[in-house]
């Protein structure tokens, strides 16, 4: 197989393309017994037996931009769902949706950057599937990553949304909304903003940090779709209690509030790729946000607001000008195909 | 939500379009508590430890064929992936990527038929994902599901085909090309031929039956794409061994021979997605071939053939008349997006 080859339907047929493709691009990349096996189901042990379990398809439009690609963010992406349901993230699926005429030289990078992205991660791509769809079937191409975790005695699931009581503080680990405007810049639809980035990154190692120095965190999540403000919203109606939290607390870069001030987003709702929302009682947080901004992943991290008693249901957004307003879930689509 | 309703981007946003997608459908349907949590990962109990992983992408085109549908596929594909493996099924994920503009009324019956076909095998669907994509991004919908199962004690995996010695037999638990035959015709790419029907089925509780009648199994697969032929060539290929397969022991239906004869496909390549082909040693050949006519889903299975010392690397197919071919693997796509 050379690199100027294209895809071509065959190599969704289950024949001697898939297979051809299989051992000289996923298998030689991805590099595990159970994979290698070509079995249809890999085999696995566990060392414990409560696991967390999640999937994801990315369909992110280009499919390489500032900061990362869709390779890099379907590993990223779903380890961090794992990471943040408390779980040590450790096997991978890889599931391929190709349109027909792919180049494989493109394909290849992408599965590269899995690679990378898995080992860097500490996790193991071990089962995957290849389809070929006709030309104009499919957009290039579309990832679909599942993923295992487990859960170790000393970290348990986090208690989650109902455990959220007033007092508790609000953390998020950095600046929000990177890889959206990162996105969008990639695209041409805006002119090229210098140090525009995604923050595409697996947080496992982040997170593991955080609980080594607290056991009083009630909940997380990654800020992905939606943004912040979604998930602050959700937080909101799961918990039955308000949220406060302070504008000017929130890290965003001045080149994300640029943009979004120009273009009329909210970095509110604008998808990060890297960032985790921490809710915790607060006694711990300073130690939480200590042992965030010892991580290069979490240096820009903050406290920026607190769970209360007041206006069950609602987050509100309040300013150092005394102003304040509803944060509600997105409504419709800022940025369609941002991961 | 209302059934006239139609996708649109913000339903893959991540937001309040996202979430009402989800809690008026998904949940609905694939009911669980891991689900209902609407957490980033499913957590689960297992009672072993050792466990099998696989995962497929659906892009069969069209979404509804005499037998089967994309959700039926969606699910019993990936419970046969594990079955197959020798693990029992036990936990789904279901993760959708929309063209905007689908109707959701056929999402929800897509939908529906997941949560029947799932209920049916006894796997539940614990944790999912939405993404839409632009108008003409991608063909009406694709699914993907990733499986979970578990080895229990008395059932550990099979020992795989490097086990397979000369001597084994094989066997095919029915008919074969049924599956691509009805797909075909549903496309209307040829006249309707009655009595064309997809096997697509859950073989999990039939695989059960046949471990309990024989522990001297030594691989299963199931013959989706690629058929019957790639799976013995795969075969040969892993054991360094020959196979010697009989023309007339393999079940093909009047209708599907007719058709393949009529339009130059060999059956032994046509995908099917309800039978699984079993190598096991001869002294169980009758015991496992009663354990499968004994069940509705097994009821025209056959011995087909053997593995042999003679022309190792190559499954010859032998007739009632003397004459021989090598069976390959499937080279090219015969039928693009059959499943």
């Amino acid at each position: 197989m050379t690199k100027e080859q294209k895809i071509m339907l065959g190599h969704g047929s289950g024949g001697k393309l898939s297979h051809e493709l299989i051992s000289s691009l996923f298998l030689r990349h991805f590099q595990h017994p159970a994979l290698t096996a070509m079995t249809d189901s890999a085999v696995l042990n566990l060392p414990e037996a409560q696991l967390a379990f999640t999937t994801d398809s990315y369909v992110v439009d280009p499919l390489f931009f500032p900061g990362g690609n869709i390779g890099r963010i379907a590993v990223a992406g779903t380890v961090n769902d794992l990471a943040v349901s408390g779980a040590k993230p450790m096997f991978i699926s890889a599931a391929f949706i190709i349109e027909e005429g792919f180049p494989i030289a493109t394909l290849e990078q992408i599965v590269t950057e899995m690679a990378n992205e898995a080992r860097h991660a500490g996790v193991s791509i071990v089962t995957g599937d290849t389809k070929v769809v006709g030309t104009g079937k499919c957009d290039k191409v579309f990832i679909n990553t599942a993923g295992l975790g487990s859960f170790h005695v000393e970290f348990p699931p986090f208690p989650g949304q109902e455990s959220v009581k007033p007092g508790d503080v609000i953390l998020i680990s950095g600046t929000i909304g990177d890889h959206g405007m990162a996105v969008l810049s990639a695209r041409n639809e805006l002119p090229v903003q210098s140090g525009l980035e995604s923050d595409c990154a697996c947080l496992n190692e982040l997170i593991l940090e955080v609980r080594k120095a607290s056991s009083r965190i009630k909940f997380m999540r990654d800020a992905t779709r939606g943004g912040l403000g979604t998930i602050l919203a959700e937080l909101c109606e799961k918990s039955k209690f308000g949220i406060e939290i302070q504008y000017e607390t929130i890290p965003v870069r001045e080149t994300v509030r640029g943009m979004c001030e120009l273009l009329g987003f909210d970095p509110l709702y604008v998808a990060n790729e890297g960032k985790v929302v921490i809710v915790a009682e607060s006694s711990d947080a300073q130690r939480i946000l200590l042992a965030l901004q010892n991580h290069p992943l979490g240096k820009d991290a903050a406290i920026i607001g607190k769970v209360v008693e007041q206006h069950p249901g609602f987050c509100w957004l309040k300013t150092e000008y005394g102003s304040s307003r509803i944060v509600d879930m997105l409504a419709g689509e800022q940025l369609p195909r941002i991961c």
